[in-house]
């Protein structure tokens, strides 16, 4: 087993994906990130020496003990950046059990992350591996040798964390995955997970909402529609 | 040196990146698509054993030839599936050197293809080597030990393929790449290429051009828009 503890930031059921209201409602965005939780923790769990869910909704923190069956940390109160501000919470949370343990950080909407991912993280030796998301976002975050590496989610997070391991004179690994740039925010993202994403429990959840995914050669590559039940 | 000859299947400049338009003039299209060109060529001419640009269109086989500086070979008239015909008349033309050549199929707007990609190819010994584009396409697809592998370029062409490829028992391998799936169609897809391809001629040229990229947060991820010069 490797020493990869991961950490898992998941905002609150309620405000989850906002960004697919109206596609998808309330109760359906819930049910959609409870998928996607339980896709990333079953395709890793056993090839990783820990994951912490860390969140300040307590329903997210029950889902994760009572069903994922994982750790969780409540996060402190934060007035802004909560995300970035979960996160440190967690690593100072980890810098306790007094080892030396390796960082990842992963968002809750990556349902395509695999096994083989966690299995070059353990085999790499740089001081920092990063995947880019699409958007110039950041979607694998993983910091080894040092626990003195700041979170910079948001816009163009992927540049602004290449620019603090440079000016910290960190080695860098870029890990170029496709699948692990697969997130889902917006209609056009859950076109792209239907179309490679089979076999997991997101796809089977989102298959029993008739979403219908065709090719389109406009300024989107995918019409993503509901099909009228 | 390895064995692996490329073809670069190019339509015409006049009827290019249709999609970008009215973003970008038919003269800019043109430019970009050189531009393009240029920095595929540049990028893996000295990794392969050969590139032939296969083409319909006369000042596209010019260009290859003053100015890439590569082979060319004029397709035939077909009356449809203009890229799968041109590509089929390039394998037929490759079958002629009477040598095991390992085929190497590119479509002309990816510029972020590098050296690594091409060695990492000549290190597979798999029968078919295949990259997604967004939205379901192929942007790489290599094939070794056989020439008799039928391009499906088009609509999900990588599940096609895919299909394809084990309806005749070849060994796959999906080489998993988000720069390999950047292509350049649509207003979208020049704001994502212009955050990761920096120190490429398509980064220059683009630039020229005043195009802006801003974060949103709405359906799409990037605002990407010109600047009034």
């Amino acid at each position: 087993m490797n020493n990869i503890i991961t950490i898992l930031p998941v905002s609150s059921f309620d405000t989850s994906k906002t960004r697919l209201s109206p596609f998808l409602s309330n109760d359906e965005r819930e049910k959609l990130l409870k998928s996607m939780l339980r896709d990333i923790v079953s395709n890793i769990k056993n090839d990783v020496f820990k994951i912490i869910v860390v969140s300040n909704d307590e329903s997210v923190l029950k889902f994760a003990r009572d069903i994922l069956k994982i750790d969780t940390l409540k996060e402190n109160e934060h007035e802004n950046n909560y995300l970035n501000n979960a996160i440190i919470d967690a690593v100072d949370y980890i810098k306790k059990f007094n080892e030396e343990y390796d960082i990842l950080v992963l968002p809750s909407d990556i349902p395509l992350i695999k096994k083989e991912n966690i299995k070059y993280l353990a085999d790499c030796d740089e001081d920092l591996v990063i995947s880019p998301s699409k958007g110039g976002g950041t979607n694998l975050l993983c910091f080894k040798h040092t626990f003195e590496f700041e979170p910079l989610f948001g816009d163009f997070s992927f540049f602004k964390h290449l620019n603090e391991a440079e000016e910290k004179n960190m080695s860098i690994n870029i890990y170029d995955s496709f699948y692990l740039s697969i997130d889902i925010n917006t209609p056009q993202d859950l076109g792209e997970f239907l179309l490679h994403g089979k076999k997991t429990e997101t796809f089977s959840y989102l298959s029993s909402l008739n979403i219908s995914v065709t090719s389109i050669h406009g300024q989107e590559r995918l019409n993503v529609e509901r099909k009228n039940e």
